[in-house]
This record gives structure tokens, sequence and C-alpha cells, in this order.
């Protein structure tokens, strides 16, 4: 059940007659990945035009506000920010005046120092309007002397330590980076145009192409600098320190040589195939740390994620749990709608059948008036109904993708069990969440996660579960047949992939 | 797929001191039964409290209209409206001054001879306010020469010919009366209080009293008025005409015995025994005619409804499909969400792997603007995405509740295709939708319902299906275990349990 | 300074292009009539569009609502309303289908003898929506058995007692209707249009007329009936009983002669001519009761009311007051902006400075939000600020409309004696308030009226002025050569012009 | 008439237990100065609350608004903007995090080196975000290397240009600055504490302390840097470069002596006497350069500005335009409201009878929806209103404010000719306007103020008066009683008092 806060979506597209119009359907596509804010910059005769507001993309763009984002170039952010004073100077694209032009930024991400480059600009005198890490980026920028952004982007970004896919639009290019450890997805894609030829699109989830009818041509590899401008693509590989998991604020000055070619962006490429036909020279890199969290939780079941498509990777998920942690049972059911996929593979690997012994109302999500006399339980209850008829007198294997607080799951429980369940087994389709995240999620701190503080059995008595069961962390991760060098799952492992500088003493909040 | 317009649902809460709060939820969670308009008038003090606006319960209701509607008795309803001039007018409770007090009157169903009582009434001097059937039962009360309300329901209601469930709020009870067909359901139910005892509720569905921690007691009857009062519950037959399927408009006058015993409403009474457990004396009927749509199609699937739990209903519709039209193939999907239950009983049926082949975008449902360029079948897009991954390569069976006009089908299935599907074999569970409904829910016109025009055959041709089976009647009642005397199901076999007073001529609109 | 609550305006179009947008700006005009509640009703194809809603003109309609009443005929109505449950059936015009076509009403002032009415209707089967008195008027009407609404108004509206000045649209026809006594004003006016000839307008006061560039005709008489169709127009005396101050609720039904010669409606008519041009056949009427408040203080002071400009009329209220009871001293100030023109006059006759000393702000009207402490006077202070430049050490004569309750005048001249003045002169231009309205205006309770209560000795010392003085009644209707057998001054001299039904017994509220 | 877009208001509250509903009053009373945008920023435990938004002031802030602004010190700022790109950015006081702390700057009218200082600031690798000059003075701070905000703007300010009266709020002090000509007005105060003791009060205009009560102590002074903290109040003269219309943007960074004494503020101190009671020390200015149109048109009438009466100030300019420009009339008719004071005081001199022969609608000012069809003049007519009955057959002599593009002259000339005067007599109470103003006046551009381009006949002839005469401009400053070193009339004369940094050669827009 969703209760953890997405972080942010990006989307960009260039070229495209409809690029403000196909901005807003990506950001539409990707509302799961930021329900807090969405804001659109488009490029017009070389000015930036730009919408943005706090609530739902359907609620800040009206048909006015579309048509006054003219230009055939736009990026979008959708975000989910923590609440506090002038939040309004938070949301993305943050935009500026920097090299006789302007610059609009949205970022997907974390940077783990941006309290330390923070404090290093403002002492040279950069006012900073918003408390957001992203905003440093933007300071790098304008403090540099040249006004090649691509060279100030080669030069500045190495500074920004942690997690970050990056969309920048400026007067004349649109700038797509992912960190080196390629923590955020970022896909490239190509929409076929009505009168002939194709726009670029970039999005954090391929369901952002899927709506726009947009092809999938790779993923934006990690480290990578990739770029469009009147002559068409580019892209190199940026340098940044060898030692990535090292502390290191001094940045890489030595230039990039420039004889990196462009990769072959070929229609034809089907999904399955593009995503490995890249290899930016220069940065031969043997480690990544791309979050399993965006499998197991984030992205839209419906979205392709490294590589992989998300809904098979739960269901597998599920499948192996299964394999792990089987009990006899009458039915499966899902709790809806995080823990569907998860459950259909297990049920598909128990045998057992897969029953919505929980029913979602969908109409929650809004504005909801709370009863003034407590009603016991109500808070799940708006969102889930369990079906006595479907689990009196059963047995029933509850599926959920994570367990956070433990808080919820213990009123889901509390709820199946009223409705006439014998026994109750909880199946978690993701290992124990024993350490927040510091690069894009907005988790609760490590005091509330209640599986950094109690033991299994603990948690088990606390939700009142028959048994309760996690996924392994090996079998998470030979579910989506992947390596720990390849995935960060340091939430679940606590294998933090970069220095924190000091954010683990803070606690994340 | 969602395509028919839901009608309307009812709530009412008696004895309750947050009558006015609980309505509101109970509305908020029977949202799918209406989704134009909502209303609350509540009870306070012997005046009518009322607020009432065009949108979703969530957005037409704030706290302080919640504050405003004060009192321990009211009554609801949730509104799909014709759009329309003045609508504002037809927002429903509908309100009037009558036999020395206010009168608020919620209505679920239609009355088929409305334009025969509204000619006769215009006639007489009476002013409409609104254009919907439901302000006749007022305008008959109000020339009744009585002051006692009961008196002159159970001498009026008999005018009036279809389908009613009817909920009455005066200075002093709330009133309850369902047609002698049963068409529509109406439940009866009571909610623990926080000192101790109990309040009385009635709504269209079972799941308005789950959200809001409300016990199912039993159903309204068909044929029956029950009312409470300052002495607590009553309960009458009324007299309707013997023979129900032919036309009179004349009200049959001889007074009801008085003698009726209200049914015992026993706290301790389970969902699935209650149901049964009223006959009215005085009406020993034979015959009802219940909706078989509200279990295909409307209610919500963690209702009960009918004395039926609708999720087993659907799931049984599907495992009956299976039985009668099974195919070779790879695999079930659902036609989100409302093709889940059914795909669910026939993967079960079937033997064949249920997948969420298509996901469906859940923020979807409030404005949206269109992309001005055409995007290939935009329009279902924005709502369901079809999965390649899943689905390449693949014989695919899709189940969907039922089949109007075929137009979205076509969509559907076109995308399937594109995803790459091998197969597409298209399974209704529901028959053929071969004529409009008259008794309250929304359907095309005959010519436009494509079942009532061509073959099984032409349909498959027309939205290019590699074969097309849709549930036989006998298959569909079957499955409900239940007989065509006790269910209306004119929408598939045109056999009408009423007058129509010429509806039938102009067609349904 | 206002004090009074505004009653209502109305204004109709017929024949003109631009009939909804006119009738916005006729009501824009006259939004000093009314600012609780503002509609428009169009006739487009024989059909009623509206649009209706609470605030101001200006908030009430927006660009597509105006798109939206289309048509070449309109009525519309703003309205001040006493707070109270459901008042949004309240808000004019009223609409209704009758006669096999709809019917829209709109009413400036107020029937005494409607409790009597509704109470008959309603023992007839009669349906109120609202709680306005205006609603009866439609159920006569639907009532009667004719179908040719010309009739039925000539045989229902003598059953009306009081001050009415109301218009009908019909599905072809515009009807304006002035109560025998023509207590509140109705004026006819043409708008030429740009292709050449003229569209009729209708409005409560001229000032209306000059916004849309539409040219003064006449007033419609008192107990005049007048309407426009496709033959042009029309208008008949209607026979209301000899005895216009006795009850009666019997209806005259002997039929008028139809041979009523319609008035000459000539362009070229001026302003000043016009409006004696008429004597209607039928009504050779001895007595009037225009309300003569119009000329204190409701009317804009640029219109032309009864024949009579009201800025002028003000001032020669002033030139009077300033006979009666002057004053020696520095200055005359008015309290703005209603004492302005009485003020100007109070000068030119005393040859006292006038001098702008109570300032006031513009900006007030919409929400304003109070301080939390106290700060004194701060209501009033909030509109009106007393220069101390000006008066300082200073004999000053100031200059209101009229005196009601006292509190406001008190607190006024507090602050004008903190601002340093010597000497205070209230002087009131109009005599002392000592009845509540029936007749449409909505004034306080007698007992709040502090001249109903206090001899001007005592309210002199209750305001604290040095010297108090109102116009004597013979003054203020020499001041605009009017006799008491033409004006109701009834709030001042306590001879109401009809029966009051009981209304004085309970007191207006 | 109101043709002149106003520039800013400031306002600020010290050790006020309601601080933020102060700076709301405070601010609602200069609401003439600004309509477009408004915001509050109040210091709450060492931090800055904010609210702002487009449009007035009463619209922009709620009760919950106000109930967030919580803290004992506060400023706030109203402002008239050009329209443009993310004007959002813009709307003041701007904010900061600086010194280790929040700064909040509220800036009332214009630095004209501002664009000087962008360019080498972002040079520097500042970042703009919006494009109001007032951002500059932020990124100057930014570069202080000290922490001292004092001494920061004491070597800061000497850089900036033009006309500024600014409050900053820091996390421990309030600063009020007025440029070393004394532009803009800013006025101290004190208010009375309901237990007793006062708070501080800053101001643009007097009138926003009449309306909270607050009692004028006294002008800050031209050149003088005023600051309350915790020990009280502090001032210091700024030690700008002795040729003050000289262009320099070097910084004078020889320290002021701090041995300045602070002004003692009596609370007894009067209005009329309190204005000259300071000299600060170090400062010894011979001339400033008060705006004249302050009291011409700017200011409201019953503030005193610049230690004068505005409405006197008007008066006697009324007066010497009877003495320099006397016709035989019938009667003085102002255009409403700006040109009533000097109506007055032109009556009075002339002795010819003041009229209101154009009345004012007063309730424009919000959305307003025009006619399809033309109304000749309509956008006039909708505000205005000649009196027929007033001014038919007579001679008339209009007195305005200003006159600066003549169109809506013409068109006020020719509805009062349509209202029948026999001879329209159009008399401007200030001198011709020549040149635009670049101290935070919004003037058209120089091309199109009608008296740059034409002769006084010229414009007669265009505006179709039967005469014309503007006031002198030695009348204007005899009328209150300055001398040209004390004033800028640069829009009348062009002698602007400070260099311009190449505005003059773009024209002002």
């Amino acid at each position: 059940m969703r209760q953890w806060h997405d972080e942010c979506g990006v989307f960009g597209a260039w070229q495209d007659p409809e690029a403000g119009r196909m901005t807003y359907l990506g950001l539409y596509a990707q509302q799961h990945r930021g329900q807090e804010s969405a804001g659109i910059v488009s490029l017009h005769q070389g000015q930036h035009l730009s919408h943005k507001g706090s609530g739902l993309v359907g609620d800040v763009f009206s048909e006015s506000h579309l048509d006054h984002l003219k230009g055939s170039a736009a990026i979008g952010h959708v975000r989910y920010s923590t609440t506090g004073l002038n939040e309004q100077t938070n949301i993305q694209p943050l935009m500026a005046q920097l090299f006789n032009g302007p610059v609009a930024l949205a970022h997907n991400g974390n940077i783990v120092n941006s309290h330390v480059l923070r404090a290093q600009l403002k002492e040279q005198g950069a006012i900073f309007q918003g408390t957001n890490d992203t905003e440093c980026l933007l300071h790098l920028l304008a403090k540099h002397p040249s006004n090649d952004i691509i060279r100030c982007l080669r030069e500045t970004v190495p500074q920004l330590k942690g997690a970050f896919s990056l969309l920048l639009l400026t007067h004349d290019r649109l700038v797509a980076i992912r960190d080196p450890l390629g923590f955020r997805p970022l896909v490239l894609g190509t929409r076929p145009l009505e009168g002939g030829g194709v726009s670029y699109v970039v999005a954090s989830e391929t369901c952002a192409f899927d709506l726009i009818g947009a092809k999938f041509v790779r993923e934006i590899e990690p480290g990578e600098i990739f770029w469009l401008d009147k002559d068409g693509e580019h892209s190199e590989g940026i340098a940044f320190d060898s030692s990535l998991t090292e502390s290191s604020s001094s940045s890489v000055s030595e230039p990039i040589p420039a004889s990196v070619s462009p990769p072959a962006v070929a229609e034809s490429v089907t999904a399955s195939s593009a995503a490995s036909s890249l290899r930016v020279s220069g940065s031969p890199r043997t480690k990544t740390a791309k979050c399993v969290f965006e499998h197991v939780y984030f992205a839209r079941p419906d979205s392709n994620v490294f590589g992989l498509s998300v809904y098979e990777s739960r269901k597998a998920m599920g499948r192996q749990l299964a394999i792990e942690s089987g009990v006899e049972a009458d039915m499966v059911i899902p709790v809806p709608d995080s823990g569907v996929p998860a459950a259909i593979g297990y049920s598909a690997e128990s045998g057992l059948p897969f029953e919505l012994g929980i029913i979602r109302n969908h109409y929650i999500g809004r504005t909801f008036i709370q009863p003034s006399q407590s009603i016991r339980s109500f808070g799940v209850k708006i969102k889930l109904n369990p079906q006595s008829h479907v689990i009196r007198g059963k047995r029933v294997v509850v599926i959920d993708d994570s367990l956070v607080r433990g808080t919820t799951s213990q009123k889901i429980i509390r709820l199946i069990r009223q409705a006439g369940a014998k026994e109750v087994h909880f199946r978690i389709a993701s290992p124990p969440t024993t350490g927040p995240c510091f690069y894009g999620v907005d988790t609760p701190k490590k005091s509330q996660l209640i599986a950094a503080q109690q033991s299994t059995e603990d948690i088990r008595r606390f939700i009142d579960a028959d048994s309760l069961c996690y996924l392994s962390i090996s079998g998470m991760l030979q579910a989506i047949g992947a390596s720990q060098d390849e995935y960060c799952a340091a939430c679940f492992d606590g294998r933090y992939p970069t220095e924190l500088f000091g954010l683990d003493q803070e606690d994340s909040n």
C-alpha cells in the first residue's frame, strides 16, 4: 500500500510542435512520482515561458496555460516536496538568467553534498531562493567563467555528489544528465510527428512515452551528458572522480576529450534491445547503483525501468517470495494496488487462488473530511474494504510491497480479521526496510522504520499476523537478475554507495 | 471498462449524532453511482438544512458545509444527470414545504409514467422547478388532502410506475420506499454509537455501511414502506395494483390494514441470513424485477446486492463464461477495473494464468486537456496502457464486463495488437446488450447499441478480435443462482417488466 | 452614509441582438440596488437560458456565462436578500414552466399579502421552492385556466397587494407591470442598434440606460401592464379594486376592454418631456404612493426617478435643510458619499464653504479582515477618515442623508471630534425615520429606529453633537415639488398607503 | 481621472503584538499605491513567515494567512507591476537568506542604475530571480564581507542611484532607508498598545496611520538610515557622494561616524510640528527632490505628505488655477474622484458653484465584461456618467488633476457635450506633462505624452474643449509653498535631479 512519498519525475521534449502539451502529458503519465507540485518551462523564440503551481498536473494546468507555453521545446517536473515555508520558490523547473540567456532546470534525485556546496556558495555571496538541493547547480553554473553551457556542466557537475537525473533547457539546447552511478532512471525516446519526422522526448519512465505514442530508444547512461541542439543530438561521458564512493568536493578540471561519438539513435530499435546499445567512451564503468526501490514500489508497473519491466519484476519478486516463504492457505490477496503484481506472482508460484479480498476505493486521493467521532481504522477503511464473503473462515496470504512503520499493516490485518479470516499470513515482497534513503526518496527517519528497531517476530506480534515473512535481499536481486554491484539497496542493506556528508548522523527527515 | 453512466445512490441516517457526516461518508462510498452532483439535507430542530452542488462528493462539501448540516437525521443523494438547462434545480434531494413542514426527497430509479403524471399535474396548476421524474411525487403529495405523510404516501405512491428506491425526510420522520418490483437495491443497517445504542442507516449499497462501521440488517423489501420516527421503526406493504405489468394511472384508494407488524431488526443478524427475514403482509409477491446489471456492472464489487456478493457474482459469471466459451490461449487479461473479477473467475475455471496485461492510470477522472494534434486512440490510452512485455507474441483472452457501442472495445483491441499480442479473444461477461433501460440506467438509444443492430460475427469483425463470445442469458442467471422471475434483464432480453407508457417508441435518451 | 440595505433592481431587453450583455450592463449600473445576488434569463429559440449566483454582478457572470445567454430578449435582477436557508432558490429571476412554455419573473418591491396568498395556495397543493413573496404570482398564474398570459396577468395581478415593479419573460413576450400606486420606479427606453432601428429596454433606474447609450422614453405608469411581442408594444391599465387601501384577496374578474391604444414611443422624445406623455385609459388615478426614499437615499444620484433628477432632489433637500436649520459655522462637510449632494445644496444656500472633511476609502466593500485587538471605531474608520488639517479648530456642519440607529453617526462624530473640530452640527437631509418600510426596503424593526424611540434632543445627546436637526416632512416634499398624495413617506409619517395584513404587528425584520 | 499607474507602498511594524495584521491594514489603507500584488513578511522566533500574491490586499490575504503571519514585527508591500513573465518572483517583499539569517526587502521608488549594477553582478555569478530593480540591493548585501547588516547597508546603499524608500526586516531588526534626495515619502509613527506602551510603525503615507489609530511622529529624512532593534531606535546619515547629480557607481567606503544621536521620538509631537524635528548629522543637505506628483495625484487626499496635507495642496492648486486661468462660466465640475479637491479650490476662488456634474460608478474596478458591439465611449461611461439635468445648456469648467495622453479627456468632453453643456472649459490642476518619470512612477513614454508633442492649442482642438488651461509650474510650487530646490518636477520641467544612466535614451516604458 502506498506509504512512501514519491520523489520526482521529469520530462522533456525537443523539436516537437506540441512540446508544451507533450510535456503536460508526460507529467500526467508520471503523476505517481510527485503529486505536490508541477511545472513546465517552454522555449519560445529564445525566451522561456513557464507555469508552475502546487497540486496535481491536471489541476495546475488549464487550457490557457498550455496555450501560453508556446514553442517547440519544453521541460517539466512533478514533485513531492517536504512542506515548509516559501515552498513556492522550490517548485521546479528552477529558472534563472545565465550566460546571457535563460536556463531552466528539472531534477530527480538528491544531491547529498548540497549543504556543503550551499555553505560555500553563500559565503561567496550567492543568494538562495529556495531550500532545495537543486539550486546549487544553478549557482555553480553562474559562477563559472565560461559562456559555453556544456563546458560549464562538464566542469561543475562533477562537484555534485549523490543522485541526479537532470534536464536543462537553455535558449538553444535541451540537456539530459545522469549521475555516474545512475541512481534514478532517465530514458530517451522519439515521437513520430504528423507531417513525418520525429521529435525527441526524455522522461523518467517509459510509461510517459506510451501515452504520447513515443518509442523508447535507450536509457541515458550513468555518467552521460546528452544534449540536443539545432545540429541534432550529442553525447559525452562526464569525468567523475575515479573513486566514486570517496568524499571529494574538488572538481575534476581536466577537459574531456571531445571525440566521444554520439550514440546512434535508430528508430527501429525495439524496447527490449535498445537499452544496451550505448557505452560512453571514457567511462568504462564497472559499478552502478540503480535504485532497486524503483522496481519494488516507485515506478508504474507498466514502465520499463533500467531495462526491465516493472510489472514482471514485481511478479518475479512475488514468485520468489512464495518459494522462500510458502505457507498452507486458501487464497492469496493483494493489498491493492501496489501489492497486486507480486500477489499474481505468488499465486502462480504457489498455486493458491488469487482473490481481490480487499477492494480499493478509487475516489480517494483528494480532500476528504473525517467524521468527528472516531470510526475505528477509518483512515485505512476509506481506502480499503476487505470483503467478508470472500475471506470469511479462510486462511489468507496477504501480499504487500513493503512494510515501513507497521501501523498501516496493523490496521489492514485488523480489518481482515474483522471480516472473518481464520488465519492471516502477511508476506512482504521486499526485504526489511532498515535504513533511510538519501538519494531522492522521502523515507521516514531510521527511528521510525520498524524493521530497524525490532525483530521480525516482534513486528509480527505488533501487526498481529499469524506469520510474517519478508523477501530476502538475495532473492530480490535474483528475481530481477541483478548483482549487488548494479543496484543500490541501501535502504535494505545499509551499504550506501556514496559518502553521505554527515546526512546519516542527523538521520534523514 | 466503464462506459455506462451510473444512475444514482441514496443514503439516510436516523438518530445519529453525526447524521450529516455519516451521510457524507455514505455518499462518498457510493460515489460510483453518480458523479455529477451531490446533496445532503439534514433535520435540525424541525427544520431542514441543506447543501447541494455539482461535482464529486469530496468537492461539493467542505468542512464548513458539514458543520452547517446539523441534526441527528439526514438524507443524501449522488446523481448522474443528463446535462441540460437549469440543472441546478434537479440536484437531489428535492425539497419542498408540505404538510406544514419541510419534505426532502432522494430517489434512485426512474418513474416511467412521469411524463403522464407531469402533464396531469401541470394542467392542475402545478409548477415544476426541474425536469426530472422525481418531482412528480412531491406534487402528488402536495395535492393530497391529508396531513399524515404516511397516509399520503400509501395513497399516492401506487400512482408511480417504474423503478424507485426512495428516501424521504420530513420534520419528524425518515421514510424508505421500494417499488413493488424492487428494481433498485435499498438496504437497512445500524451503526453502533460511541456512548452505546445504535443509529439507523439506509443506503443503496452495503459498501456505504462498511465505511462507517455499520452493520447490514436487511433489505427494504419490494413494495415496502418503512419509516423511522420517535417511536422507532415501522413497516407496511403498499397496495399496488395486482397486475403489475399493466398500464394504470388510477391510484388504488382502499386503505391498507394498519395491522402490519414491523419486522424485527436484530443487530445480531448477519449479512447472509438477514435478507430473507421479511415478508411484508398483504404483498405475497411471486415476481420481482431486480436489476441484473447491478451485478454485471453497477454496484461496487465489495457490496452485497440483492443478498449476493457482487464480487462473487462477477467471478461466477467469469467462470460460466469460461465454461461456455473456452478457448486455447496463453493468458487471461481483464479490461481494468470492471473486468477484473470476471477475469479472475475465468482464469480459475480455465486454468489460464491471470495477468495485468493492461495497466490503468488512476489519476484520470478529472479535467484533462487533450493534445492539439491527434494521438491515435488517445482517449483510451490516457486510461489504459497495454504492456507489451507481458503480451508480446501471446494469445490473450481479454475479459470485459459488457460491450455497448463497440468503439471502445475496438480501440482497446487495437492497442493490444500494437503491443504485440498474437491472438486476441474477446470475452464479455454478460449477454449482448440489445435494449435500452427505462428503469434508471443511462443507456444509449437502441440505435447505438451495436448488439441490437449487428450479429456477433459482424461485431467481432468490427472490433477486430480473433474471436468474440458473450455470456448467455441463462448462464448469467445461473451464475447468480436466479430465475427470470426474480430479475429484470430487459436490456438483454427485451422483456420489460412494466408498461413503458410510450417511452420505447421515442427510444431512451 | 450607506446603512440601508437596498432592495432590488430589474432590467429587461427586447429585440436586442445583445440582450444578455445589455442586461448584464443594466444590472451592473444598478448594482447599488442589490448586492447579494444577480441573475439573468434570456430567450433563445423559444427556450430560456439562465445564469444566477450569489455576489456582485461582476463576480456572478463570466464571459462564458454571457456567451451562454444567447437570444434577443432577456430580463435580469439584482437583489438584497435576507440571509437564510436555501437562499439559492430565492435568487431571481424566478423560473417556471407554465402555459406550455417557460416563464421568468423579476420583481422589485414587496407584496404585503404574500403570506395570505401563500397559505391559500399551499392549502391547494402548491409547492413553494423559496421563501420570497414573488413566487406567489407564479402559482396564481399556474392555477389560472387560460393559456393567454396577458389575460392571466390581468386577472391575477389584482390579487397582489403592495409594491411591485415586475418584469416577465415568456417564450414570446416581455411584460412590464407596475403596481397601481407606483411605489417603485420602472422606466422604458430604446437603444439605437448598430445596423439601424432600436431595441426596447426596461429598467428600475435611468442610470442603466446611460451606460448602454439608451434613451429614456417614459415611465411605466402605476397600474399599467405593458408588453412587447413580435407585433411591437402594447399597453393596458389593470383594473385594481377601487379602494386601494382596503383588504381584499378576491380578484376582479371582469375583463378589461382591449381597446387600449398603445402609447406612441417616439425616439425623439427627450428625457424631460417623455415622462408625462402616457395616461393609460381606464385608470384615471388620483393618488399614487411613489417611494420618497428613492430620492432621499436609494437611487443613484445620476438617475432620473419619478421624473426628477435624484441629484437635484438631494441638493434641493440640502438647500431646504439650510433654510430650516441654518447655524453659524465655518464649513459644511458631507458624510461621503451619500451626503454629498445635500451638502452641496446646504453650502450653496448657506454660503458656508463645502469641504471634503471626511475622505472615503473606496477600496472597501469586499472581504475585509478585522484586527484581533480592538481599534476604536475601526468599523467606521476603515471607510471614513476625517481630516484633522481641514477641521481642526473649526465649527463644522456635517450632512448625512438619514439617521437610522444612531450608532454610526455617534462614531463619525467621535472621529470628527478626535480630529479636532470645535463644534459639530449634525444635519439630516430627511425627516426622522419612525417606521419600518413594508414595500421593499429592508429597514430595521421599529424598536431599532432611534427616532421612533427617542426625542431629537435625546438623540443629539446620544450621538454627542452640538446640535442636531432633521429636514421637516413638508420641507422634504416641498424640495421635490410633491404632494403627500403623490408620495409614500410612511417611514417618516406612519401613513402606510395600503392595508398591511398584520405585518405591522410583527414588526418588519 | 486615474490614468497614472501607481507605484508602490510600504508598511512596517515593530514590537507590535499584531504586527502582521497592522501591516495588512497599513497596506489596505495604501491600496491606491499599488493594486497588482501585495505581500507581507513577518518575523517569528528569528524566522520569516510570508504570504504574497497577485491582486488586491483584501483578495490576497485571508484570515488564515494572517494567522500564519505570527510575530511582533513585519513589513509589507503593495505594488503596481509591469506585466511580464514570471512576475510571481517580483512580488515584494523580496526574501533571501543572508548573514546567516533571513532578510526581507520592500521598496518604493526606482533605482536608475539598476541595469548597470545587474550587469556587474551577473558577471560575478549572481543569479537574478526577477526582473525588478530592487533585487540588486540583496546581491550587493550578499557579496559584502561583513555580517553586520547596518555596516553592509552603510557601505552598499550609496551605490544605488535614484529613488528609494526602503524597508528591510532581518532576524532582529527593522530598517528604514530613504534616498538622499528624498523622492518618495516615508513616515514614522507610533501605535498605542492596549496594555500600555507603543509599537513603531513606518509607512509611505500617513493615511495608513489613521486607520490603525497610530500617531504620526516624523518623516524618515532624506539620506537617513533608521533602524529598530531590541535596544530601541537608531539613526544615521548615509554618506552619499557629495555631487548627487553626477554619475558614479563607486561606493563611498569611508565609515560613517557612529556618533549620530538618534532622534527623540516624542509621542506628544503633533502632525504639523513633527516633520522638521530631525536633522541627521553628517548630512547637511541643501537640496532635495521630493516628488511633486505625490501632491498632484498619487497620495491619498487624507494623507500628509512631505509635511503637507495633500487635500489642502490640491485645493490650493485649484485656487491658483482659478487665479491664473479664470473664465466666465456657470459652474465648476470635477472629473471624479481625483479632480474633486482642486475643483473645490477653484470654486472657492472663482465663486462659481461646485457641482457633481459627473457621477462616478464606484462598483467598477474588478473584472468587467465588455459588450460585443461597440458602445461609443463605453470605457469611460462605465466609470463616469455626466448628468444632463445638471449641465444642460450650461457653461461648465471641468477640472482634472492632469492630462497625459488626451484620449480620455477627449471622451469625457464628448460625453459632457452629449449631455447638453453649452461650453466646456477644461482646466488641468498641474502643468503640461512633458517627460516620463524615472523615479518610480509608471508613466507613458515621451512619445505618448501629448503635451510633449503638441501645443496647448493643438491639444485643446484634439480634446474639443472651448478652452484649455494648465496650471503653471511656478503656480504649482507656489500653491504648496515650495521651491524648485525642494521638489522634483522633472515630468513637467525636464530637470531630472540625478544622472539617468541612459534610461532617457530608450525612453521609459
